[in-house]
């Protein structure tokens, strides 16, 4: 049965309290990216109805802090299923009450494994884009697994046909 | 002043409590990225003497699931400082007491810039490697820091000198 | 200038964690009062742009215990702003994937006064409801306010002309 | 078997560390809640020697703010116990030793019910007021008790007599 | 002024969660401390109305395991006051709510300083025991005093007077 | 089979952030002994590949006070084992960044007793001391053991020969 990236999508609220933050009063990176975990996790769950753990994490640049007292908004949505994994889209903002303004903080992609009861893997629905952006989302996914693959040395650089075209013709971004 | 990777080594051990486990009994994903945050973040800040920030951190793929009571150790070493930034290579084990053995969790680099008392970029100290792993680490900063630009769509995939190579010629990993 | 509940509804999802439960291995009412007092106090901030204390909560009922590892979703919304305070409507959600069924666990109403700078209390912009449910919630929003008022010694019952309505003729509800 | 209010009357003491504050560094209204959940719980469970679950939670007000650093004192004691419910008066103050004073901050009912091995509600012992206080809390249970049913939509206001005589003839408060 | 012990004595309560434990599912013996030097911290500073720092931490044995679910009750009483420090007595039990017995846990000193707005060390008031006990433990302070100074490499044990006695001339115990 | 201390030592590492921290913002001494028991924990399992459980910690002095922001080394090494007992020796080490330098903090000794499945005692491998700081720490373990056994009520002060002579004739510290 396919599924619609919409039918898993889910939005996660926190506030930066004084624990999450480092000496500059700003939020950790390494606390953003539990909450980012947690946000994922609960996102490919609700597309595969079983359990999951963190496969992989894709690059996370950090561009702006985010203040002790502010509003942390984490956005989850599956970008592509593949047989038995899921990556999961993650955009998040930071909110500032007293500024009244709201900044992007940083993108991501995670990777989780659906597992049955004996803690092997299992297949998880197909995942059919809808809008533009899902559509897009969905294409780039196959060029990241093979960065994941040739990163984690699963697969020969010169075989990665999709990221291999990226080096030779110009292109508008991975 | 140049220093050594040896410098500002450093290990951290965690033992894995309930909070930090999933549903299945393991050390979350989230988790584990939160405390290499700290680790690295550790190592940086020994190089350079100034408080630190996360800046991106690279692909991390997680090998083998780490169980409640189970005993981590994170391993934190600096591969290469750039003018204001830092590259830390992090390697993560688990180890089963019952069983008497240590197994690779996983692996990853993290990326932080040095900050003055003013909150902007400040000159770092140079790394100059000693051992071979050292050497091996410090060159492949270049190759991952071209593809951070890329992936964060500062830099063209055809101006990636070092990268392109990859794609092009057959090397050994990244 | 007068918002609308939409301005600031907020929705917040968090996973049931080890740590969270009692020793049935349900989410402990106390933690679930923590995470609402949270999202409640994020969407009463985004409605006056002022830092906010919680300054009282209604009666809370939990209706259905939420196992570890379910989801819980948070759906925080203004009922009614008055001078310097502000009511929130909250509706909790467990999920549980395993029975892909997702059930009503609590409401509740938190109500929270705005502070400036010297923390006094500060004027909140008006609250406009748009739809029947949001108008039925303003409405009622009155009749809690005498009810705290009574509860916490500040009016006499007899005063409370809106409550006092409810026990001589048949209303359908408070 | 009956039992004394003082049989199951505990004290709770807390400081406010840097991570239970809010952005004024005061003592978060939602931390409050969940310690009170957790000593009204302990009250209960001594008084039936059964496992609890937190039932409903009555109208709170937060009087004063309390400080980072400043102690936290809960005062639990049973009010009345129903066949397989508890009601329990919590009392709190907050202390400050710089200025060596001692305040109310809040004052609420919680109410629990008691749970056999199968999760099934179990019959509790009779509670059994002695002091004038304790009487006061006593017989005050079945107001609140009307009060929770009504707001929970399982009683008609019309039919709640102990609390419509409220509003028809003076009485000093609930 | 003078102050009796009973001016300062608190007790603390705590619920063992799921996150204080051991993979025994006991209690784990260093939350257990942090717990301790919270009571006892608070008792020092109800003493002497001023900021404490714990300086020392006499010998603690663990009698009994305390298990998940169970309670934790911290009774902190001052034993003796120094010139700037204090010595607090602590005990604590476990209490099973299944089995409705309370059994002791362990004994122990903490030993903390009073410190003044600038963090340097500030006179504290007398203190003037009341009951046997209380005298037994304020006198017994002096010759845990010594031993504290001995193991801390700052008294000679030659000149150890109230010690040495104990290993010359039978007595019934430190 | 007999163990050196050496395949058993192990170095933790964490960072001072704000719950962490008392009202100085300096560590608090109770987050101290959490960490130093975790560490000595891992010390001891790794020894005798069993689960243990704290059984005493003796006196801690705490000699500096380590600010929000410092890293914290503590280096647990067993220092002697006993037949199912294994005393573990820790030294605590702060580190500021600021000022470039690594300040001693304080030193202890946590004994843990190792247990089978069943939860009873279970037998250790022996250790063998290697180096002269070792073999100091192996003999120093036996007088502070005769030292628990007396502050435990379980020895007579004049049958600890070892501890005896201490007082009689001058020795270069316990």
């Amino acid at each position: 049965m396919a599924k619609s990236p919409m039918d898993s999508q889910i939005t996660m609220t926190e506030l930066v309290l004084p624990n999450d933050t480092n000496v500059f009063g700003n939020l950790m990176g390494g606390r953003l990216m539990y909450w980012m975990d947690i946000a994922a996790a609960i996102c490919a769950t609700k597309h595969c109805n079983a359990q999951v753990v963190t496969a992989s994490v894709d690059n996370i640049s950090f561009e702006s802090a985010i203040e002790l007292g502010n509003v942390v908004h984490i956005e989850a949505k599956l970008s592509r299923a593949f047989s038995t994994s899921m990556e999961v889209h993650l955009k998040v903002w930071g909110e500032s009450f007293k500024n009244q303004e709201r900044y992007k903080s940083n993108e991501a992609y995670y990777t989780f494994v659906a597992l049955d009861a004996n803690r092997k893997p299992t297949r998880v629905p197909e995942l059919v884009p809808g809008t533009d952006e899902e559509k897009r989302l969905f294409e780039g996914a196959l060029r990241r697994r093979q960065l994941r693959l040739i990163l984690g040395g699963k697969m020969r650089p010169e075989d990665a046909d999709e990221l291999k075209a990226l080096f030779i013709q110009v292109r508008p971004g991975l």
